[in-house]
């Protein structure tokens, strides 16, 4: 009763002055790297007024503010709210999961304005940005997040942080060679956010298992209340994921596409996660951790081909699969993973993120490769896929190919990049608590 | 104490196959539907760019996209959200409010694609899909929501799916009598929504009568944190009611116009309401069952007419009217209905929807009466109503005439169907639970 | 045990008339005064098509309600579920910070709809409005809501009507002596709605001083739900900010600038207050008063400035300093104010939005000072600052000065307006409770 408990105790979780140490350097960086490097886009800056008038805008609503704020707000709420609060299922630690996930993501997004920004937003030596640096920001920052699902509750806000500043990075990179070397198409992420994201957090778990984790076992739960908490990040995520798979799409029908296509894939997959809950449990009763999390399967695996002419019936067909194979992956993978290959998946990343991002992957380049002039129309193909200057005779096939490279790299990076990373975050001086403190809000926080 | 429970005990709620294969069949036949029928509206199809320079249209930003998106990701915050969270107020049935709402909505909007599209957007052989049938089959699965508002706690979620099947269809035929064959406005659904919805749903709970469910009285209450959770289902419908009556309202003025009369409805609801729930209760405390839904009564009372020119003024005598009616309706008639009528209304629809609706078709129908070409415009007044091809000779009173006589066809209808919907749901193979079970999340989930 | 408590016991919180009449007689007077003066704006008017026609528009996607819509709904939702859940942190006040925050909010917006119309919106006898004066009676609400934080739990809902009712009224007439006699900018409110909100309500706590509160200490604490409830509210205020301080920005650059500040300015100040709610505690554990109020001090303080050419790293500094400046201010100044000073500040609100406030009106101050036509452009510079007509030759360094006089403006309105208001309240016919009685809902709520 007295908890005499060997090295366990000696872990030092008091972070009195190495968690402001690490904010205040890195927000002091912020400064700095923003002052030398960040301005605003032309439609940002006041002198947009005579821009416009050059450009023979002859209104203000062209802006791209207008045609993109609303989606990026969406997208915000999902970072914010949807993963915050979808991580809240866990019954002692509320104040972690939506916490810790505010302060990831909030350093997170300046780090990747930068990151992203030097990739693909620089100009005589400023990056400029506009909207579409935010919705790209909190993208970025979305994989941290998924990685962030498995590993929650065993690390402390530090190692968070740290790992945060290199995955963005590593995230940018990845997504440079993706969009920019191989010209390849993933306006919704699947491959860049879910597939690296997924992969990479279960790379980092990996290299952090914790052989005693069964200690705080009868805190991995969740209680009534808290599944209730994560049915609001869930849903948010679910209603405004045709918002995130369209945020970035071309201006007009692109757009509108992707939205569509995002909307039919996920109401299919929650049938299909409704019915495979109820069959694989005997008494035929429905499982709230399927329902948090499979049904949102099919808006990462449509994320990639949503903005293609995939056609509603299409992502009907997707949706319905991935819902699945998510739930299949609950009921089959996780306890798999967790015994054989020593992968702690808190949230079940792999069943939400990683599977579902393969097959976004990989039905992207299945619908890029099957695309025709036909079908889209000739500016329709041209503008979709952006066979223009040195892609101007890039073949549908070829693009298929092109595609399907980026998962294989998107894997790489995901499996190299977590190892390191992981192996970062196993140094002994970031804070992180002894395997009977996991899963506690008592341990960082004032309760 | 051992529970020696006769007949009741006998039912049979395990699911394990009967929910599977109606969720997999189901979704097999969408699949099915949509592969046949369902394409690509041309503002979301990648011909648009050549179909746009046809049109003339200078700017991506004319897609319609642009002008509904941000309404319609409201509207469906609303029904996913705003109704799941609402019916969360019940002490052990939070996984069935949300989770089964989200299984019928989930599966009523794919249905209802079809159905409207079938109806109100075929060409050629295809159902023509956009941002605007999205919204319409949000519209029309909230009718679905209203209705499991009656029912909630007393059915299993297959009879859930079984009446959505069929109120969807109803709605659609409903609809298309209102709007096609008669000429009526009602862009927010007073009518063919909420008036449709409360009486289909109040006629099906009689069908259902359960006499012995005072057994399960204890758990047919709120406690503290139920009531907050439902306070967030109660502002998202609150907040975004502008947007739902002005979601598919007519480009421009209309819009804004319907916005701002619900604005102005719903705020004085808030007042009148509150003012109501005091004085109707000896101490003059206030009721959160009050407040949770007569507030909303304004909305509802305003969804016929809030794009025409009801002027602020008009809302608010209209919002301050619903929110009396229908917290008087809580104290007096909710008790009424179940004693006398045998109506065991779980949420009180018939206060939030069915009352209110009335009074929304009839407001609508004296404010179609009462337009003139001075108020509107001789342009505004021709477009308000359509009053175009073979309705070019319609008069505003003709109008009142046919928006009164879209009343009697929406609760004709409701009735009707109600009844035969409710029968079916009657047969003893559906898997719902004995009284002394409802309202208990323990019957269909893992807790 | 037997509680026989003096006069504390006397005091009537039975509203069952009062509370109906003062909602009915001023929902009647908000109908006649609407009736008399308010008609909609001309683009929501069904004259608009023939206007559009006459302006040349050539789409109504130029109407205002398309550029500022989802901007409004945003800010809707801070002042409802943002205002309402973050005041929820309290264990047994829950109904009470939701609902009397509904209660006034819906009856704040119709009055400052008339208040602020009658200063800015008034033709020819009339109030026209549209969604920005929707917007304009969110944003005066928002700072009732804010003095509301102060007195949260020690009021009954008639005394928050009556101080409402004041409030709006010397925030329309701040308003104008601010933006339409000194000239000044502050399209986010530092100085309107956050200086002199909070101040004001400072003032009316300090008017209101309860010397035995510590009656009720017990309940004036959180517990483990009511703080994820909360946070739900600090999500949506973080998030939605940058839609806030870009709302009424001018079209174009303008509302695109300042939603970029703003999100660079809180996305900075959750590093900072992280890092001080650590510091400041001996275990370095963070607090999560901290986290639900201090992240935002970064969106009040660029509340002026965010539509002017603060630059995202002039955002990053601004924000930082802000959650130093208010997590401090929750560590030491609250406990000082009330020792020391009188003033029982429930929500902390010096530290979220007097101090942040004020950083606001200087920062705003000392920008638009260092304006140049070389940073604005030439046109950009005469439109940020509107220096036309009587203010053609307004000098950037006079600006300044001119917005330095609005902050010393809006404290004094703050300071005499909260007194005096302070005063009516505290006459003893507003049925609120005795010291033992506060912070728990009984006493107004059906529990």
């Amino acid at each position: 009763a007295e908890r005499p408990r060997h090295q366990a105790m000696a872990k030092n979780t008091n972070l009195r002055w190495r968690l402001p140490l690490v904010c205040l350097l890195w927000e002091v960086a912020m400064i700095v790297l923003f002052g030398v490097f960040v301005r605003f886009g032309s439609e940002a800056d006041a002198h947009w007024e005579e821009e416009r008038r050059e450009m023979n805008l002859t209104s203000d609503i062209e802006n791209d503010f207008y045609f993109r704020y609303p989606s990026f707000q969406d997208v915000h709420v999902m970072i914010f709210v949807g993963f915050g609060f979808l991580m809240m299922f866990l019954k002692r630690y509320g104040f972690g999961a939506v916490g810790f996930n505010f302060l990831l993501a909030a350093f997170g997004i300046q780090w990747a304005l930068l990151m992203q920004g030097w990739f693909h937003s620089f100009k005589n030596g400023k990056i400029l940005i506009g909207v579409e640096n935010l919705i790209n920001a909190d993208f970025c920052v979305g994989s941290v997040c998924i990685a962030f699902g498995a590993i929650l509750g065993k690390t402390s806000p530090i190692q968070l942080l740290v790992m945060t500043l290199f995955q963005v990075t590593l995230f940018s990179v990845n997504e440079y060679i993706l969009l920019n070397l191989l010209h390849v198409k993933d306006a919704g992420g699947s491959m860049t956010i879910h597939t690296f994201g997924a992969y990479f957090g279960l790379t980092v778990t990996r290299v952090l298992y914790r052989p005693n984790l069964e200690q705080s076992k009868d805190k991995q739960g969740s209680v009534y209340h808290s599944d209730l908490f994560a049915m609001i990040g869930t849903l948010y995520l679910w209603m405004y994921w045709p918002s995130f798979n369209s945020a970035i799409s071309e201006h007009g029908d692109a757009q509108h596409r992707s939205a569509i296509n995002t909307y039919c894939s996920l109401a299919a997959c929650v049938l299909t996660t409704m019915a495979f809950s109820s069959m694989l449990q005997k008494k035929g009763k429905l499982d709230m951790v399927h329902i948090q999390n499979a049904t949102l399967a099919g808006g990462v695996a449509v994320g990639t081909s949503a903005e293609m002419m995939l056609t509603p019936y299409g992502s009907l067909i997707v949706g319905s699969i991935s819902g699945i194979v998510s739930t299949v992956g609950y009921v089959y993978f996780t306890p798999f993973l967790e015994s054989r290959l020593h992968i702690q998946d808190t949230c079940g990343i792999h069943n939400l993120h990683a599977m579902p991002g393969l097959i976004g992957g990989i039905v992207g380049a299945i619908t890029a490769a099957a695309a025709t002039e036909d079908v889209y129309g000739k500016e329709g193909f041209i503008k979709a896929f952006d066979f223009t200057g040195v892609y101007r005779t890039r073949t549908p096939s070829v693009q298929g190919g092109f595609q399907a490279a980026g998962i294989v790299v998107s894997l790489l990076m995901a499996f190299v990049g977590g190892a390191i990373v992981g192996g970062i975050l196993k140094l002994p001086v970031w804070g992180d608590a002894a395997a009977e403190n996991c899963f506690e809000d008592a341990v960082y926080w004032e309760v």
